[in-house]
This record gives structure tokens, sequence and C-alpha cells, in this order.
């Protein structure tokens, strides 16, 4: 793996001039990248007809290949957003606070770059260009490690940015794309203390999990979301009713969707057969507790099913005594992501907010909020379900961190 | 390693008590521990003098037993270190910002507890009373891992603190002792993923070189500080010499203490001479590179040297030509602790706050200014070294995190 350590070592070298890069450096280079992935479109479409074949040949899932194949469409949303984040303010250089003491040390704390970061990613080669363009605006180095399925895709937008980037004045070594996507070369990567400074992960529950076994260098974790919505016995039964449907059915296959309902037991009678109709109608699968089942028809929910995040047109729905068991339950089962109360009662709203432990939690909205663009930051590498320095959806800050900067004029300790 | 385990269960749960713990709560348990030490003073220094017997047996050093041995005066300074984070504003619920999105959602951003924290320390009795107190006043539950030489006056410490706060109404389980101090009983702590939620190891560099390399939980680095101080060609002479002298010889055992000094090669032949006989005269030896040893006598440096944190009367003198290389030098060999530049420039000084890669960077004042309570944080838990999460001194912020509060009125997403 001395190929990884090589680009690990550039990368290295590259991030100490992009820590100084003024910001219209950075963002003539986000535009110029954007324009050469517009202008390059039928050489990354025609890398990624290759990816696509070989998925077809190994007779991958319709979803897979979705988010595999790429169009003149996809490409566009890729330029659009590295424009996006060109017009966000550049956080670095921003001096968070400054103080001085009574020795007349000032002391200042500077928002600078993480430095290099590294991110291992499955079959999505939008990420490719995502996290570059984040990662440049925010003068950190990048050293991506995508899936062998997408592996012609990543290596033709990874080169077709880093040349435009190159030209615009940004370092070079300063994106790298890791062309060996055996488990071998990932592995190398995690192994990097010293060289890279975090490491995101970005897929499935296996892929993180590895992550957080075998890595030595501070990982973000991100994504997995088994999120519950407790419908309170004090309700407007029409704004929970359309809050469960928005957090099913509007985007299963995301991590906020919601995966488990707990409603209260005083109002489940009432409540539960009018949304069931509701679900059914868009072809939601429901796996219910027995008292569930002594009002609906339903298949039954056991121990997995609380622990499931199915991603999928399906729910497990539990009636709980009140408040304090709908939080026992998530705060036993949740992945710490996102998690709502419908309620009309003040008193259960702030307890809810005060006790349920994750990085967002809701009163009478839809778990389909938790994200980086809804939240207003603008751009999103993730959502962080670690509480180790981000929490939730990350924007560009996360990707920083401070230092302190002192002003002395010969202060020495007595 | 099912005691561990077990452990680890209380806490978690004890987590989320304490949690939403008022501070008027919080405050008289830290008051009521710190009288119980004072109380109890006459038990543990006798069960520390069984670990000082140890000790002598095993023909530990002098420093070893000096951090080891607790005298009146020592426990007394436990006491007020309670009393003196009792003192300090609750960090926990402060809403740090909130802002109101277009569809009407006001989205919050609240800082909380971190939940468990692990701390593995070696033999020095006083983390057990300072971190617990750290841990109470952030709302954390914490399990703290000794080492075997101190593990009489930790076990004695932490059952005067528990009893006493336990008594004041903080939940059962929230401070434990792990009392076996085999490695495999810390090893253990360190797969507790899920229930633990930081781990902050406070030791050597082996110590904190094990925790990076099997913790499955994220850590927080600390401590490791090869620090440089670069004389520049434009100084104050007199303020260079007290700022290095001051940096080397007021307390060479910690972290912030200098280990090596890099000279402008314009201004060498000039002030090294004399700073040489300063040190000279406090016991420093002296181990130069050969444009060192062309001015005056010593010991040769080798690469060695500069990777080396001496914690001691030692300092390495490296001739450089001029602030690129100095910058250089820092950037390869330091450990991202606290760097200095003495000068009278102006362009020089900002370019080194910008360039060196470090969690405090110094102009013209001494590196032993790296500490929480001489940045006016009130208290410390340690100094990160990482860039995740927490950079230099870490007070009681250190210890919390956020969560999204997010009032709705029945918003879904579209």
């Amino acid at each position: 793996m001395k190929q990884v350590l090589e680009q690990a070592r550039l990368a290295k070298k590259a991030s100490y001039s992009m820590a100084i890069l003024p910001s219209n450096v950075k963002d003539k280079a986000l535009k110029d990248m954007a324009k050469a992935l517009m202008d390059n479109r039928s050489y990354i479409l025609k890398k990624n007809q290759l990816d696509v074949e070989n998925a077809t040949t190994e007779s991958k899932s319709g979803a897979f290949l979705d988010r595999l194949k790429l169009d003149d469409e996809r490409i566009e949303q890729m330029a659009q957003g590295l424009m996006g984040i060109q017009q966000l303010p550049d956080p670095i250089g921003e001096t968070v606070s400054m103080w001085r003491r009574p020795n007349g040390l000032e002391i200042g704390q500077r928002r600078v770059p993480l430095g290099v970061i590294g991110i291992i990613y499955e079959a999505r080669p939008n990420v490719t260009a995502d996290a570059t363009g984040l990662c440049l605006k925010t003068g950190n180095a990048v050293i991506l490690r995508g899936g062998s399925d997408a592996i012609h895709s990543n290596k033709a937008i990874i080169d077709v940015l880093s040349e435009a980037a190159y030209k615009a004045g940004i370092p070079q070594g300063a994106f790298s794309l890791i062309e060996d996507t055996d488990r071998k070369s990932a592995e190398a990567l995690m192994q990097l203390n010293g060289l890279v400074d975090v490491l995101i992960p970005r897929g499935g529950p296996g892929l993180i999990k590895t992550v957080i076994e075998k890595s030595t260098i501070p990982v973000i974790e991100t994504g997995v979301g088994n999120c519950h919505i407790y419908v309170d016995s004090d309700i407007e039964k029409s704004m929970a009713n359309d809050i469960v449907l928005n957090a099913k059915v509007q985007r299963p296959g995301v991590c906020n969707a919601v995966e488990t309902l707990l409603i209260h037991e005083k109002i489940a009678r009432n409540f539960l057969p009018e949304l069931a109709t509701a679900l059914e109608k868009h072809g939601v699968e429901i796996r219910g507790c027995q008292k569930t089942r002594d009002i609906i028809e339903c298949s039954p929910a056991n121990e997995d099913d609380w622990h499931t995040e199915y991603l999928d047109y399906v729910i497990a729905i539990k009636i709980v005594d009140g408040i304090d068991s709908a939080i026992h339950h998530i705060n036993v089962y949740g992945s710490g992501h996102s998690e709502a109360i419908i309620t009309s009662n003040y008193f259960k709203a702030q307890k809810f907010l005060n006790e349920v432990d994750a990085a967002a939690v809701y009163v009478n909205a839809s778990t389909r909020f938790t994200d980086g663009f809804e939240y207003g930051f603008g751009a999103e590498i993730g959502i962080s379900t670690q509480k180790l320095h981000t929490r939730g959806p990350m924007g560009l800050e996360a990707l920083t961190t401070i230092k302190y900067v002192i002003n002395g004029t010969g202060q020495i300790r007595e």
C-alpha cells in the first residue's frame, strides 16, 4: 500500500498551502471545476457507461444501478452543487472569539481547516464531486476512496476536477482518488494517523462498522438512522397523520425517514385505523406489537424490528403507556439521528426535547427535515450520529477546527 | 470483563438522569464532595500509604513517588479544585444559536452533555477527583480506569466522593472506578462503542498510542508536547532570552515546556553564547546541530532529538536559514501542541501564526501558557493535540456536545 501512503504524504504537503489559500482562488477554482464538469460530460458519461455495464453483468439491483448511473442532468446537478458551494461564505480565517488576559496576552480562537480529510464511500459517483468541492472550500486536502463499482466514473470525475483546479492555482496533490479498490487499500488509509486528520465513511452500516473498528484516525460516524415518531394522547389528529405519512413515504430510502411509530395507548384505537389505511394506500407494510394487532390487522413486530432501519416501505408500530415509555424505547433502540413527538401539550413537548438523546429532536414536524440544506447550511457532507466534534447535518463548519493564536509582548509564566 | 460492561451499563443509565440535573443539585454535590474529601483525609492518606509502600518496594523513581504521594495539602488542593469547578457557570442547557427557517421551523442548537466519558490515566490520584468534578459539572457520567500503582488511593477517593454525591442527589452509577487494573480491563473499556461516548487518555505516549490503536470509541488525544520556539533575526535579545529560559526551565516536566529551539542563522552567533550560559546555569543539557556546535560547545543533536519530548533539563538547538525552514521543521517534527516565534517583525509574526499547524501558536510569549487556567477557562481536563472536537486546553465546553431542538407547527417536507 505504498501508493496510498504516497498519496497521503502529498495530500499532507498540499494541506499546508491549502490552509492559507485566499478565498478568491478557491472560489475561482470551484467555478472552473463546475465548468469543466459540463465541458467534459461526454467523457464522464462514456466512463460511467463502463461501470454501468459491469454492474449489469453482475446483475446488481435496480436501486443500485439508479445510484450509479449518470446522465446529463446528474452531471449538471454536480456542477450546480459546486457553484452553490462557491457562493457560500468562506468559514476559514474567522476569529470565533478573542480576549485579553490580565497579563496582557491576547488569546484568539481562529477557524482553520482540519488538514487532510479521508472519505470512504460506496457506489455514488456524485460524492466524488460534492466532497471535493466541500473540502476545497474549507481549505482541506482530500483523499477519496470510492467503491470498485464506480471506479471508472470516479476516476473520470476526479481527473476532470483536478485538471481544472490545479490550473486555477490549487496545489498539486490536494485532491486524490485511491484507484486500487481492494479492501486493503481502504484499510491502509484507515491506519494513516498523523497524515490524515479525519475519516468520514459514507455508506451502509457494514462500512461504518469496519471503519470504526479498524481506524486509528478520528472518525466522524455518519448516517444510520433508526428514527421514531411518538404520537402522544394530546394531538391534532390530522397533523399527526400528515407528519407520520410524510416521514415514512415521502422518501423511504433515506436516513431521516421514520422507521418505528410509538403511539400512546389512549389515542391508539381512535388514531390507528385511519393511519393504517393511509399507509397501506401508499404500499407501506405495517409490523405491529400485540396491542397494535388488537386494533388493526398486520404482521407481528419482534425485537429485531425495533432495531431495524428498513429504508423501505415498511413501518414498525408499538403502543406505549405514555411519554416515559416512548422516551425509554427511543433511547434504547434509536441510533441518535432524528426523533419526533406529536403533541399539543407544552410540558410533554419540553420533556421530549430535554430527555431524548439524539442529534435532532422535533416537536410537531417531520423527521425528514434533518438535512444541511433544510437547516439552511447551504451544503451537507453527511449527518453525524456521534457526539464528538459535530452532531446532525454537517455543513462547512464541520470540516474545520480552531487554533489558538496568541499575541504577546514578552510574557513569561511566573 | 463482565464487570466493566456492567459498570458501563449503569453509567449509561445514570447519564440520562445526569443530563437533566438542575445546576443547583450539581453544585451542592460538588460542595459536599469537597467537604467529604477534607473530612476523610486520614482515611485517604492511610490508603495512599499502601500505594506508596508498594511503589517503594518496587523501587520506583523519586518523580514517580512524588506524583503518587498525597498529603494534607494535596487533598486540600483537590477539595479546592472541586470548589473552583462549583463556582464556574454551568455550560449545560445554553442555546448556542437559534434561527427560524422560511417554513416556520425554529431550529436551535442546545448544549448538552456528551453522555458517558471514559478516562484512562496513570499514577496521579488527583485526576480521580478532578475528572469526577468536571464530568459532574457538565452532566456526564464518568468511568475511571486509573493505574494499578494508585489503586488504593483512587478507590478511597472515589468511595468518599460517591458517597457524598449520591447523598446529594446524583444518580447511582454516575461515577465508577474500574478496580481491576489488568491491561484487559482497559481494553474492554476501549471496546464499549455505544455505551461510552468518548475516551480521554491521560498519560505518556505509550498509553495514548494504545488507546488510539485499540479504541472503537471516539478518542480525544491529549498531551504529547514536542514544542518549539523559533528565535527570528529581528528580536529584542533580552526578551528572547527570558522567554526561552522560562519555556525550558520554569517546569521542564510538563507538556507545554519547550523541547527544541530554532534560531535564525543571522542572529545565532550574537544570541547563542549568552543563552547557553544561562541555560547551563540552570542545569540544562544542550544538544546542537553542527552549526550550533560551531558557535558553542555542546553534545551533537541527531534526528531522534528533533522527535523527542524530553520533559527534562535538556534542549535541542538547530540553526535555520529563516522563517520558512523554521515553520517547515515545526510542521514536520512538532506534535501540534504549542509553538512560538520571537520576532519584532510584523509580517513574520503573521506568517508564523498563519502557517504553523498547532493547537496554540504564540508570538513573543512563552509556550508555558497553554493551560486551561492561564487561558481563563477556570478548569482543565487536559490539552487536546488532535483537531477533532476540541483543540488545545480543554475546559468545561470540551465535555459537552450540542443537539438540535426543533419546534414545529405541523411542517412536512415537500
